[in-house]
């Protein structure tokens, strides 16, 4: 992440008061962002980027795990293991679909993850529908499915004018669009015994 | 299916007064189930077994169309337009889980399928999570998934002593178990316009 | 397969003084094929049709077993152990490709299914590149792979004028294309302790 | 890679006088081997770890790109671009099985890959059976297979005393086994154009 997007961050943090959460690429760019996020997300593609995990772990940030687009539920603990070695053990998992031979979705979300993984692990575990489904239309029901499986939390893609997106458009929710899942959030927060 | 096998069919039809959902293997033994079923069912390694459609469909019954566990929305919606040409438009469709490389469940319960099936057709839409997860620990959260991503309907394997039942004892669910799942299913039905 | 199919086959059988593989469809259709065909083949979506395998094996004919698109090494081997518990033990393995996240070629040729099943079987197994490559132009290469890997033949789909074929036209090969995939396989035999 | 592997491999070259391929983990450690090596490997699971590729072409040195396990050849193509643009055209694909539903072999080796990926690049592609097939015994036969499509070469594990290898010995030959094959690049050289 370039200068300007860390300054970027910095200001959407102090503007809103909401904690960020950033993709690092590298090793090397942690200390860097880790000074303007909250919680570091390790992407799919670099699930088993082993030396990226270890870095992202001694950051001492929570660290958002995907799950990688072919990798199996042990496979996924075993990162997991690798920045819970570090002696950080603020590891937060995410399911975000996974490659099949279906073609109208751009991943196939694998929902079983969650009560599957529940009984391996006790680190929490959020869906991201957005880049599962690759398609608006069909986020808000998979969040609503997400949610009913038992997930933590969701990750969603939205933004104000969804057409003018410049990464993945095709699978952006409006705010208006967002504003309902939110609502549902809300509601099965005290059931999961988090702060409402 | 043999002679004993359709007078238990026809036998628990009148002792319970429930329609019954009796899955045929063979065109053959279409007339003599016909008689005693009230919806047949085509199950997942026959979804492209085309004779067997057809046979279905002329039966005049409604037919259940389980997905093939390999098969695309695509194929799927080709054999159901294999058994509405017959004129039968009766035909419920059933995802029951895709192979993949994920190990731990016995299939991946591939729940996109009900928003993406709908914009592609107007059949109803239920979901098996029982055959998809494998063990019976896993139904529930996948059934109420199911139904918040918007199925029309569950099928669960069912046993009042599920450790005794003949066929794919970890899957089975309890009778205790089983029932509050119905109870999600008569609360979701008005919402859907269905009879409650 | 109709009244006109059948009596093509005999005419092509008896004019060229060849054997003749022929696919059955259903078990009703068996004994008619049987009369004109000198092996019955049983296609990938019908692999796990155990009605018809059973149909297949009391034929008394040698059956091609094609491995389903979705079916692993051990649903292909119980495949064909229906057949053989008939009594009838000429069984020949069909390797024809897997559908897998790859959507350039039509399925993933497996060609490790030749060595893993020579230790599991002592049945042949002839591998079908074209059905697999869906593209002519990569058959060649590939039908020189599976003999190399030790396939005890091939099925190769070829046309007088492959434009004009009915059916899968991309994946057809010319005469003069077949030929010198022929002289390989003739090159092969003696190798193998078949007649050359 | 430590310090002493570093000297290792310096020293292997040198009392072989053969060139050495191997593996880069980070860009940080590629000015160190790339002084000991002759080929830098990236592999599977960093395919699309964009930044180590954009380090490794700008290396100077060939890069050998293995396939990531679950990429399309369009992926692999995208990655092998990023190496490319940094002017550096010395780019050797590797094919090395994919990840599918088959668990009998450690991953499914595509063959395909080489005739089709003949058609969208120039680049040189050689073949991994060891890491796909997972078992030594296999491996001398899709070797074979490997050549006969038309890979440009293989990539091969062999160690002395195989079952001391510290790393997957089950699927590395002994020199004894290793020896034919060697004999079968030295005869398909010269066929390809390649010094013998």
């Amino acid at each position: 992440m370039g200068e300007a997007g860390l300054e970027l961050v910095a200001r959407a943090r102090s503007l809103t008061g909401l904690p960020v959460v950033t993709e690092v690429l590298t090793a090397e760019e942690i200390p860097l962002v880790a000074e303007v996020a909250d919680c570091l997300q390790v992407g799919s593609r670099n699930m088993q980027n082993f030396r990226l995990l270890v870095a992202a772990g001694e950051s001492g940030l929570p660290v958002l795990l995907k799950r990688g687009f072919s990798a199996t539920y042990d496979e996924w603990l075993a990162s997991a293991a690798y920045i819970e070695q570090t002696g950080n053990r603020q590891v937060i998992l995410c399911e975000r679909g996974i490659r099949t031979f279906e073609t109208r979705t751009r991943n196939t979300l694998d929902l079983s993850a969650v009560p599957v993984m529940r009984e391996l692990t006790d680190l929490p575990i959020i869906v991201d529908p957005s880049h599962a489904a690759g398609t608006a239309a069909w986020v808000p029901a998979l969040a609503s499915a997400a949610l009913a499986v038992g997930a933590d939390g969701l990750m969603i893609e939205a933004h104000p004018r969804p057409r003018e997106s410049w990464c993945d458009p095709d699978q952006a929710l409006s705010l208006e669009e967002l504003q309902p899942i939110a609502g549902w959030v809300l509601a099965a927060a005290p059931i999961r015994g988090l702060a409402g």
